[in-house]
């Protein structure tokens, strides 16, 4: 009996292909069009409302239609501002004596209200139209009013959520939603995944699947969440990302697999991520024979070099106090010294180390580092990690400097891409130096012309890993993977160390005829935020968690009985110090990355 | 400086769009073809094969061609079947002295090895031409060949792994996934969710909206898993559906949303649920006066019921070992009582019962049951739900029964739809018959007709809950929601003596102008399944969970040490005693469905 009786029940519904472009509420920082869907014809005998509050022109003049949304507030007892997520509506409130249930209806539902409202579209009065309103040249003449569903007195308004605090924002999520920036963000978030998904799926043969979520810890997967079993001392483990199945898909045979999936990482909460790259000119040669000790000395360490970068037009619009402030964060965050260098292209210059400078040196730095007249060198003198994080840091923080001075050096419109490549496959580890751990993952590719190494001095060994820079911001990362099996146990267990028992699987898998392979995973919460222009990931994520891993609003993680937690056999234990990091606790499960991978032919040396 | 540097190292790629319909090899059950990607131009700079192996036609003759794939087979050292996931082609192994090198690496790179080969298409000789096989007009004459990954004995063929264990498709499902039904049967998935996607999205303007999966515990919400957090004693969910969240998004504006969700349920494993809902006709009033002591008593209860369906042909096809079969399955199952009915249309009859039946009484009860010659009566008596179950299952056990003996009842290639509705909003409670419980979950709404009923007599309101059953199985349920505050609580506090403090967010959110609204949720496995025609759900699913919730391939769950678990503040406490059914655990996180919400106008009376 194929006969949708369960459709009967669902009646009259608010359900109506969209028409207009949405959302035309509210002015984003960086606005996009929403495409609007294609026009379908009315299938559905359940709709109630005939057309959305924002579609509404001229061109509906006299037609008698239904309206649905939101009031978004009154004048006197006159008119009524009704708004749904297409756009807002101008309703005259009748006032003669045959209306007056009507009247009623409008004039006490509370502000957010749901309301129903039938009538016709006129023209407003000459001189009443609105043409900051896409709908300002029509009201609606009221015939009937309904109130759906009243709304109590609310903790703020809707319209200018900016002001409110985060924590209020969060607590009251479903509210804040409403707001046109966040409607937009969604909305346009959305759109955007569903064209990934077009291109990859319908133009380029990729296939979607869903990988496990419940899965084994992985080795050096510290940091992921642990799920108890009903089996005593099993667990499962939230993995920070499918690492693992996107290879063994290409094993199986998923020549071009793509998933938006989840990754759960369970760690103090960063803020959007500096990049810590730069272009920077090793310039370490120039003061090999310079009479610097404290330079000198620095080149004595291995890890030892002097690096530098330019600021465009330091010299002139960055004053001492910047400088100091400079230097002091180079000192506060990554206690490394940093040296303001100013060189006329003339040679003269006046900052001190300049003075110890041979004209020849001089010369050399300026052809190097391609300086121009006001410009200033920023130069650090240290390790090497150490030295390239703090000038990237610094170049960001120079820019966001002399931006400040009024100097345009970055068009928020513009979108510049970069790929970093060519890491270290192998960094020495901070606690002991004389052991290797991954630059990225265990799993990363020796770069085709440093394999050899490998097998003698694999710190010297360059990655295949990439990562994808957008404005500054790190958006993505991969690598061509190794697909063959000698090679992978032998990095993990011979040069990392670590215990292979866990990645059997995986190494037999390698085994069995694995194609050559590699992908990339992008950040969409990060994307989004650069493309919407948003201040935070937390505003394009429906429901994100506090710095602290909260939801604010159902107030989850909460307490559980024993008796809840007993079929899992753990019980809790009170922890002797709760020292303040460790109970920070933040949730990337909401910085859904799209992984996509796709066989390659990275060549790797067998030993 | 946007320059992709990474994609340099990316270097050859077998990436290339897709031009054939794809997979070409073996022949399941159900086959529907997977549509090709629309062709697009070779943008990228970095494939190294020319062709995929499946789309080569005589179109082709005398090409170069340069192809990647897995070898299939060898035969002799002549011939060799190289295999993508678009087809097979054959290779001619070249046999002049100059090939040497190449005739090695294609006669000595064992099966299923990975293997990149250059070469010429040709014609094959005359009456060699392969009608089966899509490319079997040509073949490949080799220049060059490279082995990129060796393959080791494989613990089972790929050609045929239907014959396999399914402990051993599990334990080396990156192989499994390699046979032609699992590639089928996932890349076509991917499209039913692509056109979904297409259709939600793109003709319907809905909003895809991802929500968090690290949730508070929901009330009634056993099963759900818990994840430690940590901050000592409190814990996650997983929540089994976005339940809520897509309650919240209603009140958030989002007036059309959808996700493809993850569902996280730890219960013991439930095979391919069978429908247990019916049409059953209730013969009750028949039998109220029949001199019939058994039924009498049954009719004498509160619950009590006699109901029967009709199985057409059964007295035909049907044995009587077949009856004692029938009987006591509905013993073993349902511990019910059921009784096969024999009626002529004449009237007369041979079982047991017929004899007891006045014949005014057999005249009625053909007319109710619409009997026809040689059709065959079941009848059971007893609890209301009980007896719904027991016929509802003996419906599907009687039709599997009747095709075994080679009655045409069910065309697989057809697609029935029906839809269920009318169910009650409350049961009573199993351990306590005064108390009552939700029929599906708190939050359906009373039918607009039975509104009133709610705060009188809530045992007999129907709900607003409709389920989706194609070809006898449920695939999905959905329902319009409670957006009325007051009437939410009054159901958790009043009816169901829920303690509403876990719910207070939701009961606030309602407040604030929630929209009627209402929605559905697909089960994907369980749809695809039915589409394909594959026997069980792990059949679509890349990576599943054995019944007792094991990856057999990375052997999760697995211990942690007390270190590994100590930042959770929690530890094992193992349990007295470990009864099998509790050690039992499955993950329904696979079952991923489709949630889509749409406001309607469901009424709802206010008390």
């Amino acid at each position: 009996m194929p006969f949708p009786w369960g459709l009967c029940l669902m009646h009259r519904s608010w359900a109506r292909p969209l028409r207009g472009t949405a959302p035309l509420l509210g002015s984003p920082a960086r606005r996009l069009t929403l495409s609007a869907p294609r026009r379908i014809s009315d299938f559905n005998s359940f709709v109630v409302r005939t057309n959305t509050c924002g579609e509404l022109r001229s061109s509906h003049l006299g037609q008698d239609v239904t309206l649905c949304g939101w009031i978004q507030y009154r004048r006197q007892s006159l008119f009524l501002i009704l708004r749904d997520f297409h756009g807002l509506i101008q309703v005259v409130i009748p006032q003669d004596e045959s209306a007056t249930s009507v009247k009623k209806v409008l004039c006490e539902a509370p502000i957010e209200s749901v309301v129903q409202v039938t009538g016709t579209v006129i023209s407003r009065p000459p001189g009443q139209e609105n043409p900051k309103m896409p709908t300002g040249e029509i009201e609606i003449k009221v015939k009937t009013a309904e109130l759906l569903n009243p709304c109590k007195k609310l903790p703020f308004e809707i319209k200018d959520f900016i002001k409110k605090t985060e924590a209020l924002r969060m607590k009251y999520r479903y509210l804040d939603l409403r707001s046109s920036q966040m409607q937009y963000n969604l909305r346009l978030r959305s759109q955007i995944v569903m064209k990934m998904r077009e291109y990859l799926c319908n133009l380029h043969g990729f296939v979607d699947i869903e990988t496990p979520t419940l899965f084994k810890k992985t080795p050096g997967g510290a940091k992921e969440f642990v799920v108890p079993s009903r089996e005593p001392g099993k667990f499962y483990s939230l993995p920070q990302s499918p690492q693992q199945f996107k290879q063994l898909l290409m094993v199986g045979g998923f020549d071009r697999y793509f998933q938006i999936a989840r990754c759960y990482r369970d760690e103090g909460s960063k803020p959007e991520r500096q990049p810590e790259f730069t272009q920077i000119v090793d310039v370490s040669d120039v003061f090999r024979n310079a009479e610097i000790e404290f330079l000198q000395d620095v080149l004595k360490e291995p890890q030892g070099t002097i690096k530098a970068i330019c600021i465009p037009g330091g010299a002139k619009y960055l004053r001492s106090k910047d400088f100091e402030t400079i230097k002091q964060f180079a000192v506060d965050h990554f206690n490394q010294e940093v040296s303001p260098v100013f060189l006329k292209t003339s040679g003269s210059g006046k900052s001190p180390l300049t003075k110890l400078l041979k004209e020849e040196e001089k010369s050399t730095l300026i052809r190097l580092m391609r300086v121009q007249e006001e410009d200033m060198l920023l130069l650090a003198a240290g390790e090497h990690k150490k030295v390239c994080s703090v000038l990237g840091k610094l170049r960001l923080e120079c820019a966001d400097l002399l931006e400040a001075r009024g100097v345009e050096l970055r068009d928020p419109a513009l979108f510049h891409f970069l790929w970093v490549v060519e890491f270290p496959l192998f960094l020495p580890k901070e606690e002991d130096p004389t052991e290797l751990e991954s630059a990225h993952h265990p799993f990363t590719a020796p770069h085709p012309n440093d394999g050899h190494l490998l097998y003698t001095e694999p710190e010297k060994v360059r990655s295949q890993h990439y990562d994808l820079v957008l404005n500054g911001s790190e958006i993505g990362g991969g690598s061509i993977r190794i697909h063959n099996a000698e090679q992978q146990q032998y990095v993990l267990e011979t040069v990392l160390k670590e215990d292979v028992k866990m990645l059997s699987h995986l190494l037999q898998a390698l085994d069995f005829g694995a194609p050559p392979h590699g992908g990339i995973a992008l950040g969409l919460d990060r994307l989004v935020c650069l493309i919407t222009g948003a201040p935070s990931i937390r505003d394009v994520i429906a429901f994100p968690k506090s710095f602290r891993g909260h939801d604010l609003m159902s107030n989850a993680p909460d307490y559980m009985s024993p008796e809840e937690i007993e079929p899992y056999h753990i019980q809790v234990k009170s922890p002797e110090v709760t020292d303040r990091k460790d109970v920070k606790s933040v949730i990337s499960e909401t910085e859904s990355s799209q992984e996509l991978v796709f066989p390659s032919l990275a060549k790797a040396e067998n030993p």
